[in-house]
């Protein structure tokens, strides 16, 4: 581990780790989420290329060193990360690109890129002596967190909307999470859970406001950089919700080229849905941000967010460095599933899918031609079947009789 | 790859591999089912240890050398097999054993056991220029075969029991398979494929038939070699349906042997359902082996086979290398999907549950005491979400209202 700060992204007011836990006291919970700032000068001297492989048993703790954890910890017995990536000369074809890739981070312990997260918010838990941990989250952060809990002997206690899919639902209670489902939107489950979580002296595994999460999802873009050879792609697109994710790759990045080990930040696309897009109308307007909380509802419950904790550090990073959004329709969502299983062989949940479908659409609205472009999936598609089955229908059932079947064939 | 030639399991005649596509002409599909034989004193010049590592980039094919698949042909573009191992020290300390590890496959790219057979079935269809393949699945394979049929560009014909869980029957469909719910048993699917599929000329993926199928199986046993650092655990515990499976551990690990890279077989235990159990039956009479079929049902639906194809194969292997078989009740199931999943993080179908059930009830009923200990989870819980869920139950839902949340906690 290196030594680090925080700072608060909106004031840049830094502050000793010791010193605040959670957000900016000045900026507040919601402008003032704060950035896990490392001695560069110091680390770069410590990492190098070399450090980092292709396929490493450590899967995301090969990352330690620029990770804000401490070594001696015992990390969780958990393969994390280590994702495959597919690169697609196909789709590179099809869309006049120089490469194309996929990141299928539905190959997590808990299938979804949420695991990176969680990974470290248990390690964070036992090293601040914490017995309980708890999260609001829309499905996924909550079977994460209940997955890497159960293996680290701590208390968790999950807030979700009833709608989560059943399978997240099931995941967490299989993992002994006490769920407390509420009969609400994912908005409400978090502020609930703020409300209760603090008060109760547990420890916030709500990304945006605990810096570290940020810090485990960044891991996405480090491996990207490993898998890449250290020549990344000119585009990556990634579906976003709460917009930790879309900052943790800015921040890899970032982090990265701080540390001389790459030269050129690649173009971070995040990809709303067009019936719930606050970070992306957020962007859309002048600085200084201010957050556009909306209401709606998307097939992709992950990124069905309408009061996205991290906005501010998304728009601010989008602006900094370049990047932008785009907002896709629930049709192409599921349209893109079919289509990236069928062609890639990965079957992704909607808002895994929706990079794919935000990469069509960001290639048709803008020229892409002759850029290499990686799609991170951010979640498997078993997690939420419905969606799936809304697109491709139900099975056919046939009676046990070879001569109708064999009628189905002629 | 080696040369390689064909030996029926029953009466031991040889064929090359030109000869006979699936099963022995002379013993028939059930009993006449092929080992593949390949000419080890040539190969153990040519493979050592050193050649195969612990994380490969490669899954499966870093063992190709090993395989009946041609060097020059095209491996599908997934990342299969090298799929995480768990070395658990509560479990072995509670048991009194010197280690125990959890080999999770739910984390293969259709998050289950079959993928690694899927991978050579379509390399070999391929091979012999077949662009349509088919198979019987009680919903695993058939995922699997969907799956690595997209990325292959093969036509993909599945014959599937309707029951099978909502999960796999969704992979299919959208991995673009043409599915055949059959409204009947898996074994009634079985027979029906054999009759449509092979006077269509389609290429057989179905187990035991297809002797190149255990071949791909046994990748987990020698991944597990390598995992092992080639000091292999006294016992294996996998769930057994038709019997390739269990077969191919035993296949895996005489190949090494002859290849001088171990020194002593594992013994393998075959973990059945008590209310569906024909290999165990089977194996439980004396030679010559007959096999019983049954009839029955287990929430275990991936092992619910009543008329096992690799049955001879299986109770051959187990009698030539002094395995054996056990059986669990539904219950020891459902109770092992949420042990499992609360002690080491690996949520898993109810198949891939019994193995760690059948540990427990064989620790019970022999002594174990000081072995070292593997069990193989077959199959990701997400794949079947309506077991787990009768066992933990379904979540509580509250208001959207603080109070009420609080007062829970009280």
């Amino acid at each position: 581990m290196s030594e680090y700060r925080l700072r608060c992204i909106s004031c840049g007011k830094e502050f000793g780790k010791e010193e605040v836990e959670y957000t900016c006291p000045v900026c507040g919970d919601r402008k003032g989420t704060l950035e896990v700032i490392y001695d560069y000068e110091f680390l770069s001297k410590k990492v190098d290329r070399k450090l980092f492989r292709k396929y490493s048993s450590e899967g995301i703790w090969q990352f330690k060193d620029i990770l804000p954890v401490r070594k001696d910890m015992v990390f969780p017995a958990l393969d994390v990360g280590n994702t495959p990536i597919y690169f697609h000369k196909g789709i590179a074809k099809e869309f006049n690109l120089s490469g194309f890739s996929i990141k299928d981070d539905g190959r997590n312990p808990s299938a979804s890129y949420k695991d990176r997260a969680s990974a470290v918010a248990v390690v964070k838990a036992k090293e601040k002596n914490y017995d309980t941990i708890f999260c609001a989250s829309t499905g996924n952060a909550a079977s994460s967190l209940a997955c890497f809990s159960a293996v680290s002997n701590l208390n968790c206690i999950i807030f979700v909307p009833a709608t989560s899919p059943e399978a997240k639902l099931a995941q967490m209670q299989v993992y002994g999470a006490n769920v407390i489902a509420i009969d609400g939107s994912y908005d409400m489950a978090f502020d609930i859970s703020m409300k209760v979580g603090l008060r109760k002296g547990w420890y916030c595994r709500n990304s945006a406001i605990n810096p570290y999460l940020l810090e485990g999802k960044k891991t996405g873009a480090l491996e990207l950089a490993v898998q890449y050879d250290w020549k990344l792609p000119d585009y990556v697109f990634v579906s976003v919700g709460d917009g930790t994710v879309y900052s943790s790759f800015y921040k890899g990045f970032y982090d990265l080229k701080q540390l001389g080990l790459i030269d050129k930040l690649p173009i971070v696309i995040g990809v709303q849905s067009e019936k719930i897009s606050p970070i992306a109308d957020t962007f859309q307007k002048e600085e200084p941000f201010e957050p556009i909380d909306v209401e709606g509802y998307s097939i992709a419950d992950s990124i069905a967010v309408g009061k996205p904790r991290d906005v501010i550090k998304a728009v601010t990073y989008a602006k900094r460095f370049n990047g932008n959004f785009v907002k896709v329709t629930d049709e192409e969502i599921l349209n893109a599933i079919a289509q990236l299983a069928r062609t890639t062989g990965v079957f992704a949940e909607p808002a895994g899918a929706a990079s794919f479908a935000g990469f069509k659409k960001y290639a048709r609205l803008n020229s892409l031609e002759g850029k290499n472009v990686s799609i991170i999936v951010t979640g498997n598609g078993l997690k939420d079947l419905k969606s799936a089955i809304k697109k491709v229908g139900s099975v056919k059932i046939y009676p046990a009789d070879e001569e109708v079947i064999r009628e189905a064939f002629q």
